[in-house]
């Protein structure tokens, strides 16, 4: 198998941990964030923007780039990696999230689920296997088994019968898999009920799974419930493989995720508020739209690295963004995903010093201003 | 005075010219397109990516600027150089052409023109002396007069009285301008009659301007109208001044253009039709976001040497067009972009040349497929 990961360092005080996720595209540090390139691009970004951000592998939409350009056109442009310029690896998401939150009229049965396209309101049926042949087709480095993602609140039983059926799917997912290169990983799934958890867990360790990500969170649940949630989770998965939390990349979900051992995170969050007007920041957000920054002629955040904190003021910024300049979302997109990235990175060197809980502990009282 | 010019090789075979336009912010090769920045942003670009374009002069809009976000925040940014990261030479137009096509409600006395702001509609009074105050805020490198652009049509006795208060506004603004190393253009109106043309530029002569635009031009009248009045207007203008044609970018009227002496062009052109999804080719526009273009992996014009030819396929621009995608914005700009600024660079060479006449009837005829 192609996709292999290693965990390099244990941190002492945590259950965090570093890693090396190796994929066909290249060798990838954990624990990592992955910006999200939607509809094979990361929006409002080049690739080498994002590279320079300090990205090292993205996630794309398979329900998204399946409906529209298809995912026929992409395997004739040669793979996603080539339709899209970014030469790094890629995790494909199975389809099931967006069938599941994004599609209208939507039908579940045992074969798949039938649903219309959000776009043009067109008919379509996915399946575990329809879902890994789309992907095999876009040819990213990591695939997703086509799951039932469940709501909350959700009730015992709908939880329990959507752990079965992932689990079902997941046998007929890895069955219809047939790219050497490319890794799949099972989901767990089970809601915030510890035992279905368990149980989704068991079932999908028997398949033996390149990667295992934590489902159904941040759907959304208080954090302390997901926290909890993943507490009892993140200990059920194996040692030796890497940990996904899917849809998770608040500052301070990405570090309490990493100290209860997550590997992967991904999130539209850093690049969806950066369109808001929104910057983060290690004190906090900051709405630069606002008035208060009409003549505030300091970067989004003194002392940051990034392009648009080395060239650009608050005042420019927001201007941008009130005239409606697409260089204003621009600029608070490079900003977030560098402010995110770097955090990953500043994590990975805490684990590795073997200080992720003091790390932890001052980048929260500092961000959540608590 | 700061901003110098001079002619460096006169074409044989038309009135064509290089030069070279010394400003405080450096030098340029003449005949130049200046990509327009109208809100202090070339839209969707970076100013390093108008560099990498072949840009080497901007021109930004006094009336935009003034109303968002001030040209006093400007000022106290340390200029329009700072606050938009743009170090090469910036042209500020008067404010005149938006005053009179884009505000409502306006009334022009000889005083000035009160008007409505498009964007709150609030009360603004322009006046020569306020236009360039602006301007000398935002301390562009070369100035425009405040002037009164008539429309196309237009009738003699309106366009003659423009003519003369154009002349008295000139006046005011040169009076008003008290900024060393800022050059000021006057700007030849007068319509479509060669009197009033001729009536104009000897007025603006006297007051000896760094440079002289021809306006009035480009506002919906027949091309061959334009280079009409051209033709007697271009040899009443300083052959050691730029001479500065407002408003035009299509490739045909900047080479239709140059063939008639003009040094200098601006436009929108370029990167609004990037917007609409089209792409500049020698071989003419291509709309990229037309159907046919779904599984074209040819770039946007094959052989082009820009960042989106290098690197994507029409499919996937196409792809980014159609998903509403900011990035196939961003790649078509580029382009055409590149596509006009590469084009004036070839008319820099064939004039060196002496080949202007054989350059300009090749290209013309690939362009217009004629």
């Amino acid at each position: 198998m192609a996709v292999r990961f290693c965990v390099t360092h244990e941190d002492n005080s945590t259950a965090a941990r570093t890693g090396l996720l190796y994929t066909p595209h290249g060798v990838v540090e954990t624990p990592v964030f992955m910006a999200v390139g939607t509809q094979a691009t990361v929006k409002t970004m080049t690739p080498e923007e994002v590279r320079e951000a300090g990205g090292q592998m993205i996630l794309c939409n398979t329900y998204h780039l399946y409906l529209r350009p298809g995912h026929e056109v992409i395997r004739e442009a040669g793979g996603l990696h080539r339709f899209m310029n970014w030469n790094g690896p890629i995790l494909t998401d199975s389809g099931g999230f967006q069938v599941f939150s994004l599609a209208p009229l939507r039908r579940i049965t045992e074969e798949g689920v039938a649903f219309r396209s959000h776009i043009d309101g067109s008919l379509h049926f996915f399946s575990p296997e329809k879902a890994v042949e789309v992907q095999m087709a876009l040819g990213s480095d990591i695939a997703m088994v086509f799951d039932e993602c469940t709501p909350y609140p959700c009730d015992y039983n709908y939880a329990k019968e959507a752990v079965m059926r992932t689990e079902r799917w997941a046998v007929r997912c890895m069955a219809a898999h047939r790219r050497e290169y490319q890794g799949i990983f099972g989901i767990v799934q089970g809601g915030v009920y510890r035992d279905l958890r368990e149980k989704s867990a068991e079932g999908l360790l028997k398949l033996n799974f390149a990667g295992y990500a934590v489902g159904g969170l941040s759907v959304g649940e208080p954090k302390e419930l997901m926290y909890e949630v993943l507490d009892c989770t993140v200990p059920l998965l194996p040692y030796d493989k890497p940990r996904y939390l899917m849809g998770v990349g608040s500052p301070d979900c990405l570090v309490e995720g990493v100290m209860r051992g997550i590997d992967m995170f991904d999130c539209v969050l850093p690049t969806r508020v950066a369109r808001n007007g929104t910057a983060l920041t290690r004190n906090g957000k900051i709405v630069v739209r606002n008035a208060e920054y009409a003549r505030d002629f300091n970067p989004l955040e003194p002392g940051c690295g990034c392009y648009a904190c080395r060239h650009y003021s608050r005042a420019y910024i927001r201007h941008l963004l009130k005239a409606g300049e697409v260089l204003g979302i621009r600029l608070t997109t490079i900003h977030n995903l560098h402010f995110t990235l770097n955090l990953m990175k500043e994590i990975r060197e805490a684990i590795s010093q073997g200080k992720m809980a003091e790390f932890g502990r001052n980048f929260l009282k500092s961000y959540l201003g608590e």
